[in-house]
């Protein structure tokens, strides 16, 4: 694959310092599934108590390792567990051979770590279309387990990397009625999906103590307002796959407790801010806040139409206060709206109102604001109560040089 | 706007020959809306008799010409009427100030041209959100008059270009009982829309005599199956007008007839493919065909995904036969599919087949048909009867040079 692309101007200065999980050990490994001299097997121990929720693509075609998840996921087993991903290959589009290849994997690491199959979770990230060499995964089995390690979070996140340009991940402790309850975890993903390169793959672990059924549906439910909230290239992954293990090591029950509810939820964002921000060829970061629609549904219609039109996002990239094709997206976007009730704002400035430009704007001031690298859009539909947050970057020649001019 | 863009290489060689249709007179003048040295507005004059049908935007933003037109189209008035389309601005998100702009415009034709105010159709395309300065189109109105002619339709064509890079036309004589029936037609449009710029906007003359209602349904059906078929970006405007008027003059009624649908339907096809063969950056043409589908409409679903996918379009500027972005862009698009009977076809080529790279494909082959300027990509889902069809353009560095690098 060979592209040497250069970090993102939009990435943090470095990996945070994450806390260390009681319950979980990692470790990466160079096993050549198809890239060479770089680590591309993570696997990832869990303690027994473990309980599992994951949230996965909506895509008709997802990948044999989805729908392997999607089949273990929604048991209350809380056995010891493994989640082990491979870079380099989806191991998608690989018709009845990709399940074959992935029970492979599975049972390999459930017999190595002498837990049960079915709760072993797998998570494939690569060239779409190839049978996986599952082979060399599982020959590298015992080396990992030899390796695993509370402390190696920061190698398992460079190991699932493929077009991404840095390692992303963000945590937090948090107090509970006196007592430490840490989370962390870790994201790969440089286009909403590129699917023969890339897709976003995310592991959140955390010692607090959980129902399965309380954290699937706390998953889900954050899952709506972050991850679902972000946009590259408006296309969909077959592979996208996010695993939360709550290992119980801390011995705090966070069932409906709002500060673990709070912590779990920006830790989500700003992963998938992280994304967003390793997006093929981004320049920007846009925050686009819909308020006063009919709806929120019709908030996130308006939102996600504005975040993924084109027109809107080579404005954006160009510096272009193009307020005229924001004024576009959210006519064609089939949410209600009434052009003579709309409201439109660059960060603080007002720049149009009751159906034309507002008095006050003045063109110089909208041409400032778009040199920023940080950007908030603001649209107000002066219908109803209904709201919406989505983010997204700039499209640039980057883009167009990655996923054209290079030959897979 | 000063763009000096590059005749597009997928242009026709040059403008047709176009029959002469009786009771249509056209002219064309310089009246410098926004541009100089060219010529921005054109007026085309319809005889007594003429009956016309139109079809419209579906923007929830629609410009004040749109919603004009809309409110006069239904009528069965066959008094004398005419076609006003401004080049330059577009007088949408104008406030009620646009209402009265299109007022003032077409209440001065009516005048001018001694017929009723109802019956004056117009259109406006450019930049968004500027006043239109209407008093220049009305001051040209007596020159336009005196300038009319039988023979002036690619002068109008001319007229009404923004950032295309030829004028569109097509037509057609044939017979009906003996008789000869006669269709003529221009069109605009570089991006499906790019609202600052461009717009699609269509004008069709006949010399056919027809009933309103019967015509309007007919024109209604034939455009979902060409103009609603193409896209260059996903993008809808603010200001797509079709207008088609039947002078009534040949004699000939063609209300039911084959022959006359079956020749408006290729007009129709012939100038939807020429604004995507004029698309922003456009370097390959391409026909997407979905067959096999549960429905017409989950076809047309997912093919219009496949044609509006950055990943496959970047794919097919770079002349990579990368099947793999064709199954993520039927898996995202939310119409049904089961990956294991999906069949996919460069051409004559058979790609893949069974969820998986057919055994017969050679990836040099794919490699070479992608040179091509002119592509197929076939898609048979395996669940039913249901087809479509849908035509786009390549996403290149053109398109984003033209929207990101430019500032207006």
């Amino acid at each position: 694959m060979g592209k040497d692309l250069p970090v993102s101007p939009l990435a943090p200065a470095s990996f945070p310092d994450l806390p260390t999980i009681e319950g979980v050990e990692f470790a990466a490994v160079q096993a050549g599934v198809r890239y060479a001299g770089r680590t591309d097997v993570m696997l990832a121990r869990l303690a027994p108590g473990t309980t599992m929720a994951g949230t996965f693509t909506r895509s008709a075609t997802r990948s044999a390792a989805v729908l392997d998840c999607q089949e273990k996921i929604g048991h209350s087993d809380t056995g010891g567990a493994a989640i082990i991903v491979n870079s380099g290959n989806a191991n998608a589009f690989t018709g009845k051979n990709g399940a074959d290849s992935t029970h492979a994997v599975t049972s390999a690491v459930a017999q190595e770590l002498e837990i049960e199959e079915n709760r072993v979770f797998s998570s494939s990230t690569g060239v779409i279309g190839e049978a996986l060499p599952h082979e060399r995964i599982t020959a590298k089995l015992s080396e990992l387990k030899q390796n695993l390690s509370a402390d190696a979070i920061k190698e398992a996140a460079q190991a699932i990397m493929t077009t991404d340009t840095f390692p992303k991940g963000a945590g937090a402790e948090i107090e509970i009625d006196g007592q430490t309850v840490k989370i962390a975890g870790f994201a790969k993903g440089s286009g909403m999906v590129a699917p023969d390169m890339a897709t976003m793959l995310v592991y959140i672990f955390t010692d607090a103590q959980a129902d399965q059924k309380k954290l699937q549906k706390l998953l889900s439910k954050l899952t709506h307002v972050t991850f679902n909230c972000i946009t590259v290239d408006s296309d969909t992954s077959t592979s996208d796959t996010l695993l939360l293990a709550a290992t119980g090591a801390s011995g705090v029950n966070v069932d409906g407790n709002a500060a673990f509810e709070s912590a779990l939820h920006q830790i989500m964002l700003d992963l998938a801010h992280q994304v967003v921000r390793d997006g093929e060829g981004a320049t920007k970061f846009v925050e686009i806040n819909v308020t006063g629609a009919a709806s929120n549904t019709d908030a996130r219609t308006h939102a996600m139409a504005i975040a993924n039109s084109p027109l809107v996002k080579t404005a954006v990239a160009g510096e272009d206060p193009n307020w005229g094709r924001i004024v576009m997206a959210i006519g064609k976007s089939g949410a209600a709206a009434d052009r003579d009730l709309l409201t439109i704002r660059f960060g603080d400035i007002l720049v149009a109102e009751n159906g034309w430009v507002a008095p006050s704007y003045n063109e110089q001031d909208g041409a400032t604001y778009m040199k920023n690298q940080n950007l908030v859009i603001g649209v107000d539909l002066g219908l109803g109560d209904g709201q919406s947050t989505a983010w997204t970057c700039d499209l640039t020649h980057g883009y167009i040089s990655i996923n054209a001019d290079y030959r897979s």
